[in-house]
């Protein structure tokens, strides 16, 4: 609806208020009335609306998600993008069956579990065992075979809430490391307190992979409140039995990326890549990861393509089975990890407020990094590091040597939801997502160069 | 640990601030003491922690129900109450079995769902049809048969969270009248959003029951945020189809009342009856359903008894059997009816702060309803009205008449866990659980007579 509004005129049609407040002189005009125009944006919610609805969980190398690359074409085409293409690639997939899990003694009762990716299936009998417990990796490290051996492993841990994220990495060590070191001590099973925050009975799914030889067994993860029983009823003093029911399959499949561009006026320079990933797991409908990512992504790219022609193309990339592992950003820095971009940007961190900007855009363009940090402070960004940014598919390529700037989200509520069926559009506040977007377009129209405006019919 | 501490004592030991607070004279100086020393109360919390930790969910008329009955009697007896007792009774029982809900058109997905009790079994197979949407019951009522006959029917609705949980009684149509209406349609299921007003992937169940000769049909609930996606999905305007699976068992099966006492220096005088209920919903632990209630109720009969002996008889009832139609408060009625009480209270409703008391005491005995509302005032309790008292269990017996006293919780956050899975131990709030407590104890204190302290050895 901005095709035919140039940015003076959007500037021109900002409310009276904004008018009498003197903006900063360091912050282009157009960039300033693209980035406050962005605030009423529709396009993000339309494409996360459309795409949690209208397809729901999209695990990577399902049918579901060849049926998200397919949504996904079509709705990128009728935005009018250029040269909307996938590049596929194989991969194995693993899919959930039936999981269980019950505490046979002392205190006879159900608790909730989830399998984590590339577990073992028990099969429709399951295992039972008595569980041993650890409160962290390390002690179960140090753990003898001996205790170990035969049983089912319960790992815990102390995740806090925080706004930047910090502790996924350290915390989620039971889930990464845990599976693997149980077995190779002769575990039967596995359970992980959920790396997330909430306190609902939701368990949070997510990646492992059996390492070092290691044999796969069936390993889960316990909600919040049942890793807590788990440990009132361990603390009585008995010994506590537990059945474990994970079923699961695996079988050969494939993926791809989505990929869509804005045509710079210059082919020649590198494209500003703009991503999100496309896959979910698979008892959300992926709202916040990442539905939101790539409707931030696309809208932004949308909302520059919408006020003219940029020098400087821009790549969408909706890479395809992220959460397994990042296939998709794999199989694009195989096939592109060569080639000169202008900057990589991912968004993967739901669509809560951004709070921070960090870009690694090198010395030589300090000057267009601090442009970024002025343009966005109205927003209420803070302005971060100048030698790091980060993105999950894109951080290989990233960390190649590759240009990238890092727009922080609030996490302090992600890992409430993060891998959980409670992943669902309601999740989105709309009015943030708006900050993304506007954000997202901000730096857009710094990095895609002076945007000509489109030619416009005279007044009458 | 109050047992040889007189109420004096406690007073003295109160903190040297509330000393320095001049007092209300309208309250009897022992009942204030018992009332702040009750908000150190520990009784209630090791209840609860107990009961849902060493029993867990309870579905009345099942094994489960039957152990929480042994545990509650050990416990009671442990506590040194007297006459402790169960009253068994007979009941049809209903468990659920395997439960999934899947969209097969236009766009195919999961959603979760959780069967209401006494649903029709669909057998493993399930029914798969159209769906049909309602924005009420009264919608469904109106709507000819032919458009429900071989559907599926979903019925919406938007219950609002109420601190006086007001909405439960008129938002609550759906559930409890919505399977019948559609079964006598011709309906081949139905699925309800769940009567709760969170936004997780837990259904909230209960009970409903077929009536008027309608043939029993699956029957569940949505979670609310599978509510708004069928909604969002239904809106595109193309035909719907689900399949529907909810299978499910019934048997014969017992349950009972477990009864203990304080008793009181007059046997004579009628008995001041202090409840909750003991069985639970079958995929939470029953936290704050009603594990809390039975702990308040028992924890200020505790204090009362810890404290000296009261006037009038205590009787705790822990009712059997409440979730699927107070079934025990109908067996107790049925046994005890027509015995004179002295007052009926339950404590039904979770474990957040009591912010009201309403009381049915009869005109002759006004001066004993304020004397209560006095008391309970420095707890942050409004008096409300004087002419009417609820409860679930007890609600029969004080429309015949009984008199009795509510003490109305804080509901506000009641429904986010009512019924659903996340019903667990870390819902409660412990301060807020001892506010409880704290009123309970209060009004128990003036409702059962004058306590006549303990004799106690000489001071050396």
């Amino acid at each position: 609806m901005f095709r035919t509004l140039s940015a003076a005129a959007l500037l021109a049609a900002a409310s009276p208020l904004a008018a009498q407040v003197h903006r900063s002189p360091l912050v282009d005009p157009k960039v300033a009335a693209l980035r406050d125009s962005a605030l009423q944006d529709q396009y993000a919610w339309d494409i996360a609306e459309g795409l949690t609805t209208e397809v729901g969980p999209r695990l990577a190398g399902t049918e579901a998600e060849a049926r998200a690359r397919a949504w996904a074409v079509k709705k990128l085409t009728a935005l009018g993008f250029s040269n909307v293409r996938v590049e596929s690639f194989d991969l194995p997939v693993w899919v959930r069956g039936r999981e269980s899990a019950e505490i046979l003694a002392p205190f006879p009762q159900p608790l909730v579990v989830a399998a984590l990716g590339n577990s073992g299936s028990s099969g429709p009998g399951g295992v039972s065992a008595e569980v041993v417990a650890f409160d962290s990796v390390d002690a179960l490290k140090a753990a003898p075979d001996g205790t170990v051996r035969g049983r089912i492993v319960f790992v815990d841990h102390a995740m806090p809430a925080n706004q930047d994220g910090s502790g996924y990495g350290q915390f989620g060590a039971p889930r990464r490391q845990g599976p693997t070191i149980a077995s190779q001590k002769g575990a039967v099973g596995i359970v992980v307190r959920s790396i997330g925050t909430d306190r609902h009975r939701n368990p949070h799914t997510g990646a492992q992979e059996f390492s070092d030889g290691a044999r796969p067994i069936p390993a889960g993860a316990l909600s919040n409140p049942d890793a807590d029983q788990l440990l009132r009823i361990l603390k009585r003093g008995q010994p506590v039995t537990m059945k474990l029911v994970l079923e699961s399959r695996t079988f050969a499949g494939q993926s791809g990326n989505v990929i869509a561009e804005v045509p710079g006026r210059d082919p020649s320079l590198p494209p500003v890549l703009v991503s999100g990933h496309l896959d979910s797991w698979d008892q959300g409908t992926g709202a916040v990861d990442d539905g939101a990512g790539v409707a931030i992504a696309a809208a932004a790219a949308k909302r520059i393509m919408d006020s003219g022609r940029p020098l400087r193309t821009i790549r969408i990339v909706w890479f395809g089975a992220e959460e397994v592992g990042l296939v998709g950003g794999q199989d694009y820095r195989a096939r592109h990890g060569k080639e000169p971009h202008y900057a990589l940007l991912e968004s993967d961190f739901g669509a809560d407020k951004i709070w921070k900007v960090d870009s690694k855009l090198g010395t030589e363009r300090k000057a267009e990094a601090e442009a970024i940090g002025k343009a966005l402070a109205p927003l209420g960004i803070v302005t971060g590091s100048f030698t790091e940014a980060d993105g999950s598919d894109i951080g290989p390529m990233l960390a190649d040597g590759h240009p990238g700037v890092g727009l922080g989200q609030d996490g302090t509520r992600y890992f409430d939801l993060h891998h959980t069926p409670d992943d669902t559009l309601d999740k989105i506040d709309p009015v943030q997502l708006r900050q993304n977007v506007a954000a997202w377009t901000t730096v857009l129209a710094i990095l895609s160069g002076p945007i000509e405006e489109p030619k416009r019919p005279k007044r009458r």
